[in-house]
């Protein structure tokens, strides 16, 4: 039986292109699962039954191998564990693209939501304006951390893994600002996650469900 | 030979307690595995051989069978996946637990962050004035959605995890306020995991180094 995904039908424009589904969707691709979806609107994400699947109301869901599961990062991981495509087959190359996808959702997404809260649903607000000054410093410290960090490597460990598939969804946030696209480094890194063919399919096939809504 | 935990040999008071080596500390108790500690200062963490080691400056980092793994929740996945005390060793249950690990950081952390960076690190700034209601009304949320999920169970699956051990770690981080000590069903839930001996030993080690310190 193919996985289900549960994601939703419609989000804001601001969000289209990086909903937590699209991590998932891209690793299923990377690793040739087929799966369906199951689209579920706003109303439904707050009924009883969705919340015994998923306790914060959230997307995505995903129901594989007789498993219901939450989190982008752990399903992330499931998959990956599973297939050489997202990890490689040796213990210490598994446990680093692990770490990667830690830091990724720990380290770098919790300083990068601040500029996003300010700069996409408070944009002009007193607060936002006396604040935001210091949230991008501090982003850019960690960003310049990242960058420092690869180098001239084209991935994070010496070979594109699951790890790389989160941080890339991770900056993608980033997208209204030009603090991804315009680094030397970062920029590119980004860029050549982006070109996989799986990442394409992924973020198509998410696009069109908002499409089809609409 | 025995892991060694890397983490700093001093931090401000209001960060004593909640430093992520206590994690890890607390892993390594549970499964009954004894560990060196190496203590660095701030102008070390900054060194280009620590950032190698942790290239985003932070701590921990945990030197382990042949490993250097950073980011404290992978590195307590790692403990966990090769221990009983941490994870139970059916599948479903395995994912389970990893699944709270990441709700844990990626879910419920960063809610909490916002308040803490207003409440204890901008106190009476005019920005955070105007900003902490909103920011405690989301956290509030969350943390609802978090308590219906518990109801009357003592954990969040069915025996104490490594997921409990790293929410309750998350959730010490409102330790300022009565959002958690405060809550019917996540005060004692927070309380029953700080009951633990493993958490308590961790805590004192934890702690002794920041006397030995000063």
């Amino acid at each position: 039986m193919q996985p289900v995904l549960t994601t939703f039908r419609q989000v804001p424009t601001l969000a289209q292109g990086l909903v937590r589904d699209l991590r998932v969707r891209w690793a299923l691709e990377e690793i040739g699962q087929p799966y369906r979806t199951r689209l579920i609107d706003w109303e439904e994400s707050q009924s009883a039954g969705y919340l015994r699947q998923q306790p914060f109301a959230q997307v995505p869901v995903l129901e594989i191998d007789g498993l219901t599961l939450f989190e982008s990062g752990a399903i992330a991981l499931h998959l990956a564990e599973r297939h050489a495509a997202l990890m490689p087959s040796d213990p210490a190359g598994r446990q680093r693209a692990r770490v990667w996808v830690l830091a990724a959702l720990n380290s770098v997404e919790p300083t990068i939501q601040p500029l996003g809260t300010i700069d996409l649903f408070h944009p002009g607000a007193a607060w936002a304006i006396e604040r935001r000054p210091a949230v991008e410093a501090d982003l850019r410290r960690r960003l310049g951390r990242l960058a420092a960090w690869l180098g001239d490597h084209p991935y994070l460990e010496d070979r594109f893994t699951v790890g790389d598939l989160m941080m890339a969804t991770v900056l993608r946030m980033l997208r209204h600002t030009d603090l991804v696209t315009g680094d030397p480094v970062l920029g590119p890194y980004l860029a050549r996650c982006e070109a996989r063919p799986a990442f394409g399919k992924a973020l198509a096939d998410h696009m069109a469900v908002y499409a089809a809504a609409a």
